[in-house]
């Protein structure tokens, strides 16, 4: 299965203008072949939309997802993109997995990073969701959940093939770490693919690192991104070729 | 703290050749201050000693263990080595920690590698063996047990400072990787220190990767030996050095 990552400049605060992006982004991964493309967290708003994310936040059948729903299924891919998901009066910081087929599936943040995420949004608890693409199995996290590694142990554990992690990593010292070193380590010790997929650029309140990258269970890199313009970058995600790996590094397997 | 990590060459099957490599390396550590020296895995019998190793296990109190011991004594510093402990009739891949005053304590590993550790050794049940050394909190690990997220998460919820980890690392991929990612990956997701301490050259059944290194919880790296030959390296462990670091990536304040 070929995915596509979409490393994004989100406009913020214009839904229409990101959705735009996103099938911009959908037709040239289409016409490569990719069966899922992955955007950004809160690809739909900007992450840096701050005060405004009360009224840009939607329901899950509102017009942003139902946007990006019509997009997947126009070009006939699943998409993954993160947008503000409004529950009642409850806002959630969430990712939208549509199949292009009419199904949908939807993430919640669980590991809210910082008071600015934590004024605007409401943690879930932690939780597997997970869903079929072209035979792949996949489970979602976003962004800060991946750094804990007992998000990835719990997908590898329910059997994902690969966690895809639409992310809004910021500029410095840990950003740059955080892409360099752990995603692949997120993926060699669960021996899971691993999509990484990063703003760039800067809005109003953050600077963002770029540098959205997918690895392989042998903590290989299959593509990645640089760290300053947008980028749609491509990976084969065929679990069979890294059996070798897998039978070398029985991590699940050996787990006390 | 000032420690001091001993990439060594074990010589195969002979404990007494090993002690002396060990207290040549003391002397050399105590001269520049060090306060804590760490040998590899099973560093008294050599890793690769098989068939061996019922005949070469001594128990906690055997020649061997006290022979580091009073090395540690005479050169007024705390060791970490690893040796083959015999339990009645029972043989564990054990580090013992001595303090160069007469405390004693023993890491026994828990997950152990492959068909060749599980012929010789028994697990133990993942235990937190920690001690203080020079007013730095210190836990142990063997190998294999810190590619495991859970391990050095339960040392780290339990406030230790420093994960000392003597180790028998291959060469080939997966050892590169290890060395090169992980263990940095290791100390940043707990915002602990991490040194981690291998062999060097090769014996009759193995060849080992060399690159032992001691990370700090920003994920950088305070020291490294190199791949091939044996070495000693230095580092200070200062936690209050990383406070903002520990500031920034609060991951055990925010593990849901």
């Amino acid at each position: 299965m070929k995915i596509a990552a979409f490393q994004m400049q989100s406009v913020l605060g214009d839904i229409e203008a990101n959705l735009r992006k996103i099938e911009a982004a959908a037709e040239r991964a289409a016409a490569q072949g990719a069966k899922l493309l992955v955007a950004p967290e809160l690809a739909l708003t900007g992450y840096g939309a701050g005060d405004r994310f009360p009224s840009l936040a939607s329901p899950r059948d509102g017009a942003g997802p139902q946007g990006v729903s019509e997009i997947a299924r126009r070009n006939g891919l699943a998409i993954v993109a993160g947008f503000a998901e409004a529950d009642g009066s409850t806002v959630y910081n969430s990712a939208l997995l549509t199949d292009g087929r009419g199904q949908t599936s939807i993430y919640r943040k669980s590991h809210l990073y910082g008071p600015y995420e934590r004024q605007w949004f409401c943690p879930e608890d932690p939780k597997a969701v997970l869903a079929v693409v072209e035979g792949v199995k996949l489970g979602l996290l976003i962004c800060y959940d991946v750094e804990f590694p007992e998000n990835v142990r719990r997908l590898a554990k329910a059997g994902v093939d690969l966690v895809v992690v639409p992310t809004a990593l910021p500029t410095g010292w840990s950003g740059q770490f955080i892409a360099e070193h752990m995603i692949r380590v997120r993926a060699f010790e669960n021996q899971v693919f691993v999509a990484y997929i990063n703003h760039c650029g800067q809005d109003e309140n953050f600077s963002y690192a770029g540098l959205s990258r997918i690895a392989a269970p042998d903590g290989s890199l299959l593509a990645e991104a640089p760290a300053n313009d947008e980028a749609l970058i491509f990976a084969k995600i065929d679990p069979p070729a890294f059996e070798k790996s897998r039978s070398e590094n029985t991590y699940l397997s050996d787990l006390c």
